[in-house]
């Protein structure tokens, strides 16, 4: 059966645990959609351009992954991509219960399409876009959470954000 | 003893959930109040008025219950009531220590108010008003989530936003 | 509406925590049966004698509490004492996960038996009858964690273990 | 690419929850592979025979689904299997860290075998087999547990074990 | 060895729990520097000035802690000042997560800095700033859950709050 | 001042997170005591002589740090060897859990000594002495969790246990 798997997230930015989990998953399908969510009420710290551009450039060796984005319900995008499965990453309980909301949320939207975890290599354990953001605003390195390719675009948005 | 409890949410908007922790409050004790708190910081997605009057259609057939609102403190309010229980729910582990951290404060300001707390029914487990927000504003269908008569006004909620 | 609740579990030993629960309950309900699980697969640290009378002895000043021992499914016992309500404490996350477990089964075996949770002081957050057993066993001193009562049967159970 | 999987586990005994997981499972990958893990030091409550033998009953209408057992490492008969995906179902918090616990643990031992993760559906968020051991023990029901051929066997083996 | 160590926070507003934490910590180092971090997006609850002179003023008892504040990175403001040691106070499994997450970051910072973790004491298991914040918002009474000093600045913001 | 801390644990067997806990607190005291607890109920895996060896050698670059065993109450020990602080690895939620019964039993009994917790390596996340036992019962290799001589000693007792 070919199976055709979606890795939704927000990759605000994509840090080196969304490629981890990206690139294992593009080792278990037959084909691996990496989807940018746009849809969020929250003011994006990279823009979508910028997320679907680095990772396109992270994704670049692994021939069965494309990357795209949506901005409606995840599963109305999955079903129109015929995709059956839905890939997330795992790292923690606070993960843990949030990815559990949104599965099951998924599953009574649409019964058909399933979502698969995969655990968070243990180097990545407790890294997050969102500390990546924080060290990013006050100045810090961000080398050791991002991509060369995310890291720049990380240091600009910061550096437009002071400007502001 | 006669026993008034008292069951205080945002209920923004009430899911079935909800709905079941009241009912099985409602069989527990004397006279119980549904309480929608009002005086949140952030801007809420179903007015005041829609959610006391969902939650009243919803409650219709419970003799003993009443639905309410409040602005100022919890135990104020259930003092000023004649009501010695708060009542509620509990999902997962998030909500555990938030409720916790609510209970524990309620305590110190009122030590003769006790807290208790149900668990949700299986097929809630990871129902959230969060979640049911998230798929109304993405377009998506919450029949699953909440009754008809909450589902209509969340329809049109979401699509005065979209409007603005 | 008369309620008769029941707080069932093993006691062994009985600690502040549990009293602090027993005491809060029977504040709540007409009638509170302290129940004594005798049934487990392990060999207790306490006998249900001395577990019986300590609690009967603690008790003493609540008159609507009566201590009691019981040897089967505990929905069964409740029903045949006419008691609607199961009322356990939580602590903490590994509590919540195993109440929720038991609470689960209780609800499918008998659905009209409710469990209400009640939240433990503060300072018991920790407490367990385990960590007593332990510090018992290692010939420490009890007395921050059990009432006198408890304690010297604590400390001879410990002497009856050591001798053997 | 045609996957192979391999779902393990005590299932001693199996629940409605191990059903649910192999069932969805088997319609997402070529064919699963239900292995009963029979090395464990505990004193099993099923013979694995049994659990086998129930097992099968219950996949009978899963045609690619085929039940075994195995008694060294799981990532060993995994490799000798040519299966290259492990499943595992997860319920709540402490599900999670004995899983990630052991899924690190294969990764090391393994690296080329991957561990995915289904969430179990909400209704069996807190189903356990030891829950379910003990209403058995306890003389109880199990018929809203475990489907009808092992309630039989759980009947038996809670007799047995009276008997003794 | 002169060990130095610097315990962060916002402090919005301090409470018991905080002042419990620096207590023992500047009994464990030789010099302890209690760090109010400014950078926050966030709008404040106390200004900065207030926070710093309450924290001052409790603190003033113990002669080997100064009060600070720091704008930028955390670990570059602890290396400035010599700080081989971060102190946090850890309550709950959500702080935990969020506590690692920072530590995770920090050590990839600057791995020479190590964070020490204090368990919060019994009664502060569930005390958190932003549920004091929530209380004064409501007006009510926040006496036992920060200090006399904090107490009469959290009332004046409150006001100051409901004036606009 | 002249601060000597205590490392206890049962590290049956150690393993390399152990290890890193060990020799970061090393860095952090004048002298570190690391203390074999042997006075479990349970059946050691590893004999106390040999996790005393193995610990020896696997600290013997680390000047300041001495391997030691005791089998009493950990706080008497920590008490006659004029330690006033206990160190402890944290690595999920059901460590924090245990962890906190036992500071907070430890500090009743001995107010005057402070348990300090340290982060686990992100790569020793998941590394548990229990998961080491369970691979060497099964004849797997157990060199990603345990320097050399451990694995020896681990094989050694396998072996010995299948024998038997």
């Amino acid at each position: 059966m070919a199976q055709r798997a979606i890795y939704p997230g927000s990759f605000d930015p994509p840090t080196f645990g969304h490629l981890d989990i990206a690139e294992r998953a593009s080792g278990l399908f037959d084909e691996l959609i990496v989807a940018v969510g746009t849809n969020s009420d929250k003011q994006p710290f990279l823009s979508v351009a910028h997320r679907i551009e680095s990772l396109t450039e992270c994704m670049a060796g692994l021939k069965n992954v494309q990357v795209s984005s949506f901005d409606g319900l995840l599963v109305d995008f999955a079903e129109a991509q015929g995709c059956q499965v839905i890939v997330r990453g795992l790292r923690a309980v606070s993960d843990f219960e949030y990815e559990f909301r949104v599965a099951m949320a998924n599953r009574r939207l649409r019964p058909g399409i399933e979502t698969l975890f995969l655990m968070s290599r243990d180097e990545h354990s407790f890294l997050a876009s969102s500390v990546v953001r924080e060290v990013a605003r006050l100045g810090g390195d961000t080398s050791s959470f991002v991509p060369p390719v995310v890291e720049a675009m990380v240091r600009e948005a910061s550096r437009a954000r002071q400007a502001r």
